[in-house]
């Protein structure tokens, strides 16, 4: 009896185990689920809009005048649609020109393969063709190896292997060999327009618009971190014993948000690989510079390289003394929260694509006290006897040196970008209302009015619209980790 | 006449410039394919065994007893070997399950959801398989935003969409909807099994491998840059006249090598996500630790953060004086130089899969070098009158330590790959031929002879082998810009 109760206890503690174990793994995925689509709700919108189209182009299938038309080269369109559809307008779209035109290209080629083949007799021509199709294969495969063809065109060439194969080979049965070619092609161009058609015009994804916005929110991730650093740095002395009473650490988000940008660039490069296929909406016309953000994107990265190294300050277990960091706490707390002004208010330019004086008055701040540090630095020496304990500090302001000429580089980049898309000139006695009111008189260029020899590209300055709406959903989220590369 | 003459005299300048233009193409096209042949054999061999695998199905058209077997069904097995057919063996593997894994399911849900659909009558079909495709395409298309879904599963994903919706409503208009099942999946396992068989049996190209190649190529790019650091810092002032005169400059590569280690990431982790789909092979098992190399891997690229950080002081405007440099140039030098060296040692026992103590006698060196630069900073504010001045090299050396202190990190998770993955603990008294022949009785693992508390991780010292040669085909690039992370 107690050997019978004993199992039924053990198998209902397996009963249990797995009961909880099941309820954790609904729990952890439905969180993660909610967690994903609460990031970016435009993905739940895709996973809709995909359902959509597979289901529409499903109903080419059930009418049968549709059918048969067409026959099993129906389920074309289906496979089109499934490979074809991508989280972005440009991706879908790159894809779709890819294999629309390959499968005219190989399509074209592959018939004329089988008539040369024909030529050669019933014997000879599976050699031909296999000959035909190993060369082809060979040279469109190693042609993926070009950089420029494997961002833009790998997929097509894919697709130019296969279709090249297939129609070569399935004419060998085939007799009506032309008829297939052009069902095939018919049935593929009805699946890409669905795909297009859905993507452009139910909750559009532009890569672009992405692209734009990444670039911004990368140069707030940065302004993030130098903004709090001198605070962080110089003023942690004061603050070790509250915050060691308080027993909790406060929020330093702000202080890890950079790291994101140093690992930006694949995704930055295939958001403007997308981006080229795109066509034009709202702000960015057919030929609108990516190449530009690849540019701005890449002095990001750099400053985000001396960042990281700067960093490495913050929690230093060497300190220097107290006196010499408050004598160069000024200029350096300075330098970090003007330098980090600036990049904000390039970021916030970018978002509302206005070019304003004000950045160059940030930057000129930082400039001037980075020439304040060089000052203190001079009358220093004399004072403290240990260069040893103060290189700490002096390290990390000479750091704060080497950013400020990053952003510099940056401006001087954004500028050029503002310049090729004719961002707005803004002007300071209108309102943020009026700005985005009229925005054909101000659709002009030029520099106006440079207020210092030092900063070449100050425009009008303005104080007050900072917080000028963005064009289009610029607040949305960068697709992190989306669908947007996958086939 | 005047008038015809200048026409054909036009017309031949037309064709002339045309011929040109073609010249030019052709020979550009050509110098570029023959660059990438060279820099990587391994692509020419690629594109040959993609070729080889397509002739090679597509004899299944031709032998009529094999196409009586599968008809039209025959063209699956072209479709997956153009599309599974990837660079490295895991990628095709990792594709090749995914396809057929996710094919299986698939198919057996869409078999399902047509007999349901069947219930419904013959109106209501449509409707019913509708709902199942929106549901189950919405479903799998959102679960491809899921980070360990996408990195493994996406074109798992993708091709259970496809093989549902193609079957469900397949089923629709063929009476023998198993036999068309049947047919697909064996095709699809047939066209698997060629590139799976071609990929691994013909020159393969393991990702596993690449991955331990490419973590063991970073490090000595970061080697090359911190041994010339020294050199090139240090001595640029003495050369300055000299190099002016050439009016050549030297070769400054190994100075800008390190640039390719800031953005390894996203190949680090698409090789790594390969490595894990691939059997065992040479020194590497199933479930080889490929995680530790990315920990590695990212330790180095932190390391080459501060590297690009300490690049900026090379070619400073501002160059501190000379007699300051030259008390610091000999712990500098030397600090760079042997941080340099263990960087070396590192990859050279990554490369040969061995463990020694010269790593850490390197690293104990770097130390003492950074001791020693303390001392003299300590000695030196008395003499220099103005840290403004001293501060570049002064910063330059501090950033030195902290390469240091990364460096050590990197040993120490090198170490830690040493003891899962069972590096042979080297010997000194044993030749690098007797290394090689005698792998069984070295094959046991543990610390020897810690020399210095401060160096923990410190095996048997030896001196003499590191030119061992690699497992396999370690001296082989790095597939970089290849067709490997595609479709």
């Amino acid at each position: 009896m107690e050997v019978i109760g004993s199992a039924s206890h053990e198998k209902a503690g397996l009963i249990c185990r797995g009961w909880w174990w099941f309820k954790a793994l609904v729990v952890g995925v439905a969180t993660k689920t909610m967690k994903l689509g609460r990031d970016d709700p435009r993905r739940v919108i895709h996973a809709l809009k995909v359902g959509l189209a597979l289901s529409f182009v499903s109903l080419f299938y059930y009418f049968r005048p549709l059918y048969n038309g067409f026959g099993d080269a129906t389920m074309w369109a289906v496979l089109t649609v499934v490979v074809v559809f991508e989280y972005t307008v440009g991706a879908t779209l790159g894809k779709g020109l890819n294999r629309g035109l390959a499968t005219l290209l190989a399509g074209a080629l592959g018939v004329g393969a089988h008539h040369l083949a024909t030529l050669s007799g019933e014997k000879g021509a599976p050699m031909v063709l296999s000959i035909f199709i190993f060369i082809l294969a060979a040279a469109a495969t190693f042609s993926r190896f070009f950089p420029g063809i494997k961002a833009r065109y790998d997929y097509g060439v894919v697709i130019f292997i296969l279709t090249f194969s297939l129609v070569s080979v399935s004419g060998y049965h085939a007799d009506k060999i032309l008829q297939l070619a052009r069902q095939r092609l018919s049935t593929i161009l009805m699946g890409g327009c669905i795909c297009l058609i859905i993507s452009i015009f139910i909750c559009p994804v532009w890569a672009g618009q992405d692209l734009h916005n990444l670039i911004a929110l990368n140069m707030e991730k940065l302004a993030d971190f130098l903004e709090g650093f001198g605070g962080e740095y110089f003023e942690s002395d004061h603050g070790d014993e509250k915050s060691a009473s308080d027993g909790s650490k406060s929020d330093k988000s702000f202080l890890q948000g950079y790291k994101s940008v140093l690992n930006s660039k694949a995704t930055e490069e295939s958001l403007a690989n997308f981006a080229r296929w795109e066509p034009c909406h709202g702000f960015f016309r057919f030929f609108h510079p990516w190449d530009q953000y690849l540019k701005v994107g890449s002095l990001i990265r750099q400053c985000s390289y001396r960042i990281e190294a700067l960093s490495d300050y913050i929690n230093s277990d060497i300190q220097a003394p107290l006196e010499f960091k408050k004598e160069i706490q000024g200029a350096c707390i300075k330098m970090s929260s003007e330098s980090g002004k600036a990049l904000r208010e390039l970021a916030s330019g970018v978002r509302t694509m206005t070019q304003n004086g004000s950045t160059d008055i940030h930057i000129a701040n930082s400039k001037n006290a980075a020439n304040d540090l060089k000052s203190v630095l001079k009358s220093t020496l004399t004072k403290n006897a240990d260069l040893l304990q103060i290189m700490p500090a002096a390290t990390a302001s000479a750091l704060l040196v080497e950013i400020i000429k990053c952003i510099e580089e940056i401006a001087e980049s954004v500028n050029e970008l503002g310049r090729s898309t004719k961002f707005k000139i803004v002007d300071p006695t209108l309102t943020a209302l009026e700005i985005k009111q009229q925005p054909q008189t101000l659709l002009h260029r030029g520099i106006v009015n440079p207020l210092d020899t030092d900063c070449p590209h100050i425009f009008i300055e303005v104080d007050g619209p900072s917080d000028l709406s963005p064009p289009g959903n610029v607040n949305s989220k960068v697709p992190g980790g989306g669908a947007s590369t996958s086939n």
